[in-house]
């Protein structure tokens, strides 16, 4: 009964798609692999700092019907110690509280809940992302829609902005108090064109509730005979919380990729140095550890 | 004052970059090049509907704020014909007229909207896509958040699959009369572990509205002074119908790749081949073209 | 002391371009990474002798002086056992004798020689390889000149064929008892047009003397003083028998590699099937494990 | 009869790949294809010239049996001039006669020759090329195997140096009047451990007899018909000398790639600045164009 292809696993499709699959704890489509995402993630993450102040940071928005309201986290300031400051990786403490009671609801009956991780970076280098089909938002999305459970990546205003108007949705230029040039809002979520423009890169992963839960369903056998099925173990009854550093990790590792691109592309032979920033000297606070 | 920045298009971030841009028309910027991905998507269409009866067809489920209800297009039967019948590209006549009536109100005021593109494809070969990093949802979402205005990307539940919980979002398998194992709902949208399960894989692409507005926006030249600018040209007030055959390209070529993949990596030798279903045999009212 | 740059090894240049080496062995230039590629070679060799009888096998031809005279080694029926029978994986076992006379007499000095490894592929499907940059030689030359050691690549006449003229190079064609396009003699070394004819791919491999000798040399250390540099350790005094399974190896990984890319762009779609030959069925005595 | 197999061109393999060929000329076998090489070649030249002072140069060093001796060109000096100033390409004056006699005289017979290309680069920056796969000889033997009619790739010693014994090949260090680490011979061609190491690059490109010639020669039909013939056309007796072009703009692009390579790999941030010599200073009376 082992052999039974748990619901929304990836039992099935492995059996359809090689013929064989590891029957414990799902073997290779375990997230268990995304241990060597956020190890080579935090390496990224190190290279970003030193190189030009740029930071990751991701936390939980949304958990089942709990959703943080809009502008409810400066991404202006927001800090990793306020994200990690409690189990469900919420920087807003009590959002946080509505977040861990709604999972711990779901967790007694067995049965587990979806969330959304939103994700920032802030101090971003411009010019990161290229034209066409390697489009800076094109690589984050295949990044964070690799990670395991994932169904959904907005950029920005992402499916919201649908219901805008080009006048609504418009990012003005001006000319801050730095001479850099500058949007004074931020729809945009940091890239256009498919090039970042060194504003706030923002984007939000819906997480869809884990599939193992604790409670019979129906399902069939790898010889297609039909069962029940109950499955045993221990799981996480929210995956998002456990996401924020996976899905940090992918984008840090996407921007250490972009900027290397970039560095060797426009910056061996910088063609008009006035309007290409060098990469880490962009911000204005910011003190770059060498070059 | 033609060097000014358009708000929200490439224009800047093109000079940050490369420190040059062509200034009409957006250049390499502008949507023009998707006329590639849609001529080299129309073979990939043909290859496809050949090889395995699979088909690709996407339509405009959303302009603005007039949404499509869930369930209103069946898409066991939704046809191209239908998709083309109008010209906003949805197969709902009465929500084509409402789409319609709201783009013309924004266009006399010479302002554009924001839309959603459903994508759909049928009769997709089981197991196309990869473990880890390539699995065929983040293949799919780098393909079609690089077209042009693309702001988001959704599989299956996509953001609404956060709000449910893991027994109302869950598959379950049966065995259909054909002796094919199947799953009663698809809120995975065709993809489980990143791999095609056989279903219909369903996806939205949320399009932000078209930046080009005909109306004074404040902005600032290269030489960053800032300005009002007015754009003159020919526009569209909505780029979702348009951006209906971009993402159907995308997707078809997608597949291709993985198809071609999956042919070498598991069907030249098959490991287990009373699982691994046949790529071309998997439809029973299809009569592949040849092996 | 240890820290100086022993001469032809890779110490230097590993300082210079990433400013840190392992002094121990080579470290990461060292040759015992060739165990992971005779590892995977030797999987790629199984599934090429299961799908369509090919073989690869590779033999040392010359040592310092001593050459294996031209058609000495029938590479039509030369096995592996042959080869394998002496120290020096030499098939002809006089000049086995010869070869390894040559490296004991270097050996004892604490002096080393160089090598030349042929490498024979038989009953190679046809049509591997592609147009312009990929063409098969071009895939091949970069797989064995990326082994240690190795300073030239030939392929069939190779440089030798530069003595020629056209007439006397040209390898005319003919039909055989079994229907099959041949030709007469194989100058071509079984590739022409950067695409395989299915006559046996033959290269030659030139590998310098190990570099690694127990004998005073002047070189520089880290710090740029110059010094005499005695080293120690245990090291082979020719590498060209220990080069043979890697050289194999890499030629099978290639050939896997483009048989699957063949399988997938020729072998989905038959344009033109009374020419392209199934891929395993190219052989008249081969029975092949499946399709 | 003109869908006769011309033998040791790409006609036949073409069919057995494709099943589709273009009769007239070759079509994408045609050696007509190396104009887009020549052409990004030259803007790769002009980067390589600008940001380091690096010149790729070569030349015919071999027509059939007249030869070009060790040493009678010299690699410090060898001028772009000096090697255009005659229609075989070959700076030595003598030497060019006699090669251009040998082309005279299989011409007039319609009969074709072979010859070697000689490729240099100097001031190559140190640094360049990676370990295991990706070495530098490894991309360079890639680039120029896949010229049209190549047959064989050498890098310093070549298959020479198998000829010789450890403390005859080892280039022994020592560190110039500029404080500069060097090599007092070359037998390692500006290459160690895959990595070049600031001494010239040299290399050796065997070609073979063009296969058009204007004789009767014995080959098959499509159809596997046995036929003699006779191939019209206007066609190069030698290929070497058109090569020449071809080989500098396959090393360049190389070079060019690995440059940028090494810039965002190990410039981003240099580890152990004082050992890795900044890319574009490496050389004494350089100046660079800007950095």
């Amino acid at each position: 009964m082992s052999i039974a292809y748990r619901p929304s696993h990836a039992d099935a499709t492995y059996d359809m798609k090689y013929g064989v699959r590891a029957v414990q704890g799902g073997g290779r489509s375990s997230a268990r692999e995304t241990i060597g995402r956020v190890a080579s993630g935090a390496i990224a993450k190190k290279i970003l700092k030193q190189f030009s102040g740029t930071e990751v940071l991701a936390y939980v928005s949304q958990v089942q019907q709990v959703l943080l309201p809009d502008g409810s986290v400066d991404h202006d300031t927001v800090t990793l110690d306020q994200i990690e400051s409690n189990i469900v990786r919420c920087p807003n403490p009590e959002y946080a509280e509505k977040m861990i009671a709604a999972i711990d609801a779901v967790r007694i009956r067995g049965d587990s809940v979806g969330g959304v991780v939103t994700c920032i970076v802030r101090n971003a280098p411009r010019g990161l992302g290229s034209p066409v089909f390697d489009k800076l938002e094109a690589e984050l999305a295949k990044a964070v829609m690799s990670v395991p459970a994932s169904k959904g990546f907005e950029l920005g205003s992402g499916f919201s902005g649908a219901f805008l108007t080009g006048s609504e949705h418009n990012d003005e230029f001006y000319t801050d108090e730095h001479g850099r040039i500058r949007t004074r809002t931020n729809r945009s979520g940091g890239i256009q064109g498919g090039i970042s423009n060194g504003e706030i890169i923002n984007m939000r992963v819906a997480f869809k509730p884990t599939p193992a839960i604790s409670r019979k369903q129906h399902t069939v056998t790898r010889e297609k005979k039909e069962i029940e099925l109950l499955v045993h173990g221990r799981h996480d009854p929210c995956v998002a919380p456990r996401a924020v550093p996976v899905v940090e990790a992918m984008v840090a590792l996407v921007l250490v990729d972009q900027l290397m691109a970039q560095y060797a592309q426009c910056n061996l032979f910088p063609i008009n140095a006035e309007l290409q920033e060098p990469l880490s000297l962009g911000f204005p606070n910011f003190e770059p550890a060498m070059i």
